[in-house]
């Protein structure tokens, strides 16, 4: 995603210096002698220029924007990097989801953990804010339209940043609503994983390939998922309506679509343990999962402190049972939606 | 979508008498002669027996439910006819989706329309209640997990209904916002058409058999689309969160996975104008459509009166320009989410 991040700024026609992680070293060898980003399958404009981590000096020298595009298992990795490269006056637009915990089930988003990692003199003088919303990168590498949603608690930095970015085909909004919005972010990938488990239990049930699927089935998993986001919004001190357009319910639609949350899901619904779904993937990055482990635990806390109500959240409690504790699917639709009316004998 | 739901009736134990249209002379010949129901392509509960039109006056004697299925085109027809046949003291669930206008732009709901062709005096001792939420016929009648909404004007009434329906695999929840439900099942028509341009659009593109398919673009129209059925639910005096659950994103979204309304709205991506498109599929009926032209022309009324800004509903409005105006299609992604601000040169 980073990288297809160069795009629209190489559009506008801003000079992009592209610089890899220890993990992207044939990937940044690949665009240097072909031009071709390897993971996109697509050659990136010419202005971008690609850099190998000891490099990474010279690129963030007088770089005016920082974009950081590391997954959530590599974030503290990077925020060490940062701490050391971020000079003061460069603006930090992550596209990194996911989520953090305190000990006490409190929740924090990526771009605080990001920024707690900084020199305090240099951390107040850089500037904070993330993109969320519906942008799968290959699409966005390919300049189809695409509308995603700036978010940070600063609104002129944020303006400026998404006049930095916005293009005919890229189309930027704004929100203040920063801890909503990444929240929005972090909790879609879990809910994803969760709109998978529909396929495999179709395929258990042996009518995988019957025309008309299992959308009924997804449709209510997808429903409930909205209504737990924006739940998840307002807990962090968010607004939940930032859960009713691109950061929620436009994000979660294209995260269930497809990628491997879903996949992962789909597997779990055949039946299959999470530690042999994931081992069948070959063991990747599952955010998802990720995710659904620090929301489970954090829900145990939060009941605990009185914040939640132990009805709350079925969905998540669930995907929890299932990933932490390879309990089996079996999910509990009559506590969906408030709770559905007891069945009459 | 009246035969499936003879499904879960009959598994509650409930006698079910299922009477076709004139047009549905064959389906029923069908189901008598085989027990299977060629439409869903299934066999049907013993337990339910089929009628011709002509029997329909046995069929509804001392029936307890009528479960109205006829399709939005057929209302009035239909009324007529349960306008002879009903009882006091008989129950009507509709499941039928669309609107109708007054000439002041104001929306009725269909059950409205069905309830004013009865007389009176019976009109005031039948019960009107509709189902809304996300359930695709050919899944409820292979009992596949469904979750949906009764609604209705009188709480005692939807809860006795939702008992006599609900099992272990057809989940009932039930809501009074009766105007909200059925305008939230009417425009999910319009925008999961809308949602269908977007695979169209890529394909005029030539990219059509690409892996990430046009899933950024269909999301952003999901998201606006949530958006204009929530201000359509509080429109009509419904409750905007009715949207944000089963009978508003949810049923879009698994309207969006398929269907004619999807698929005229492919064609339209494409480059066809409507009527060819329309013709290329065999000139459906197309639900989606005829609710486009009611609530395109209620728009118009509502401005001229002051009750909606003209910068409102940018979606509905450019899907009623394709539709009843022929317009090539351009989505007008800036009027989206309030604006998005200009890009600065």
């Amino acid at each position: 995603m980073g990288s297809a991040m160069a795009v629209p700024l190489s559009d506008n026609g801003h000079d992009v210096r592209l610089v890899g992680t220890h993990l992207d070293r044939e990937i940044i060898d690949a665009i240097r002698s072909t031009g071709i980003h390897p993971g996109l399958g697509r050659e990136l404009p010419s202005t971008i220029h690609a850099h190998q981590l000891e490099e990474a000096e010279a690129a963030f020298a007088e770089a005016e924007i920082v974009v950081s595009g590391v997954n959530s298992v590599g974030l503290e990795w990077a925020a060490e990097r940062l701490a050391a490269l971020l000079r003061p006056g460069q603006l930090v637009i992550a596209v990194t989801k996911g989520v953090r915990a305190e000990r006490n089930g409190d929740l924090r988003i990526l771009p605080d953990v990001l920024a707690a990692t900084v020199p305090g003199d240099v951390r107040e003088q850089v500037g904070w804010a993330a993109i969320v919303g519906p942008a799968i990168a290959g699409e966005v590498a390919a300049r189809r339209e695409t509308c995603v949603v700036f978010c940070g608690r600063d609104e002129t930095l944020i303006d400026r940043l998404a006049e930095v970015f916005r293009t005919g085909w890229y189309h930027v909004w704004t929100t203040t609503d920063f801890v909503g919005g990444e929240i929005c972010a972090a909790a879609k990938n879990c809910y994803a994983l969760g709109i998978g488990l529909a396929e495999g239990a179709l395929e258990r049930r042996g009518e995988a390939d019957s025309a008309d699927r299992a959308h009924n089935y997804e449709a209510a998993l997808f429903a409930q998922s909205a209504g737990e986001i924006r739940r998840w919004a307002s807990l962090v001190g968010g607004d939940p309506a930032t859960a009713d357009w691109l950061p929620g319910v436009g994000d979660l639609y294209v995260t269930s679509t497809g990628g491997r949350n879903v996949r992962v899901g789909r597997l779990l619904g055949t039946g299959l343990g999470f530690a042999d779904a994931a081992v069948r993937l070959g063991n990747p990055t599952l955010e998802g999962a990720s995710a659904i482990r620090v929301f489970g635990e954090t829900l145990d806390r939060l009941v605990e402190r009185g914040v939640v109500g132990p009805e709350e959240f079925p969905l998540m409690r669930h995907l929890h049972e299932v990933i932490a504790l390879e309990r089996p699917v079996d999910i509990p639709w009559s506590r969906f939606f408030g709770g559905e009316p007891a069945r009459v004998a």
